[in-house]
């Protein structure tokens, strides 16, 4: 057993829907949750750009004392994980290879559909695990840099975001695929104009439920579930005091919760 | 006279609409540009982060031995030129006042309009300098999130752009206005579709031609132009590397530069 917290860190709030994940999986876990909100997005930025971030966000979190950590940014995992990995000896979880895994397994023509950012999607790390499970699979990705600004405008269901969907996702449509990978954590939050346009013939996989699952498992194997049963209380922390924080908050995990601001730079 | 160069600062590529109006202005300076394109964008975060990013970027500025800095920034110029002022002894330039004199200047029935980032509006700032000028205009703000992602991703002339300029402005249009401030440097980028949806009769007013007569007025008035017959040399830094810059670089200044990329966080 090991009572330590779990820390979870996104480039913002999108990570909220993954926490929400972690949440209703393991409900005995103590969260500390990083939203870097004075740095966001990191989907547009360079690897270097988002590795450096990545370390300060990974450094703040153990000051916290976790016992794990959950790269709830795709971007982050497809661009940072094996560095990170390297650099600091606590299990750290990315998102992409749970995802990966996932559409693989689901696909019955093999051929999967991604939409990230701009980095997610140069970095390719979600077709390089796909093709380590399925290597005859063929992967289609495309960036969506509009999705996150659309998501944090809160018009999920504005006839504008469907058409940007569709002037996205078309091209995708046009390669026969049968699974697409939302590989963002805001895009879930547009996911009725993404069903839209997709129809119900294709299944969309979102890496949090996977990426909760992984979790989960590591820590019951390795015998480091909180033992204790009292509520946990999470902790939640900014590099940025914002309205859309707050407001994606509740509608991630249905309760308000009270931030605290620090400054990141200093990791 | 005063050899020294004119630093300009935003927080990525916006402020290079700026650039390119200063060297129309003042062909004979050299010109020291900062685009803080690893924590871009500014307009949507808090005061207290806005300005603490400002000092960094000024700071670098500093630096490099700069006479006088043009803050491109609208929200930068709107949420923390005072401060920025009392903390560095140099002259210190914003957009904001010379854009809301203009169009103080132009409006016929002082009903003014003013679209920019939420940081922006949030401060008030275009409305009190309207008002310091005509006391009895009316001034109409509107945050327009979506305008900045829009010009990053080129599509400047796309129906989706249409629409959301159609969205934010309609109710700017409804209130009658006669005259509106374009108060974000990305803005300018989205002309024509701005454009389709205000009509002829609205006067857009750009604050970055006006910025440059302002600096050229008060380098001239301070006997601190540059006097030297060798062509400038401008420089262009960035805290983050990425493929954008070197595209709006382009569409901006119609000429090629090479950028060298700083670790803001230092300064």
């Amino acid at each position: 057993m090991d009572n330590r917290p779990i820390g979870i860190f996104d480039s913002g709030v999108g990570g909220l829907t993954v926490a929400s994940r972690v949440m209703s999986q393991l409900p005995n876990e103590k969260i500390v949750y990083f939203g870097d909100t004075a740095r966001v997005p990191y989907g547009s930025k360079s690897k270097e750009t988002v590795t450096k971030f990545a370390k300060q966000d990974v450094r703040f979190l153990l000051s916290k004392n976790v016992k794990a950590i959950i790269i709830a940014c795709n971007t982050v995992s497809s661009n940072s994980l094996e560095e990170l990995k390297k650099m600091f000896a606590i299990p750290i979880f990315g998102v992409v290879r749970p995802g990966a895994k996932e559409a693989a397994k689901i696909t019955k023509n093999s051929k999967i559909g991604v939409i990230a950012t701009s980095a997610t999607v140069r970095s390719d790390a979600y077709k390089k695990e796909i093709l380590k499970i399925k290597p005859n699979a063929e992967v289609f990705s495309k960036a969506c840099p509009l999705f996150v600004p659309l998501a944090e405008e809160g018009w999920a269901d504005e006839e504008i975001t469907r058409l940007t969907a569709e002037k996205y996702i078309s091209e995708l449509l046009e390669k026969g695929i049968d699974t697409m990978v939302m590989g963002c954590t805001h895009y879930p939050l547009l996911k009725n104009c993404i069903k839209k346009v997709v129809g119900d013939k294709i299944v969309l996989v979102d890496p949090a439920y996977e990426t909760s699952l992984v979790a989960k498992q590591y820590l019951t194997k390795n015998d480091m579930l909180r033992d204790s049963q009292k509520e946990p209380k999470h902790e939640f922390y900014v590099s940025d005091t914002t309205e859309t924080f707050d407001k994606i908050c509740y509608e991630a995990l249905h309760k308000k919760y009270e931030t605290k601001e620090i400054n990141i730079e200093s990791f």
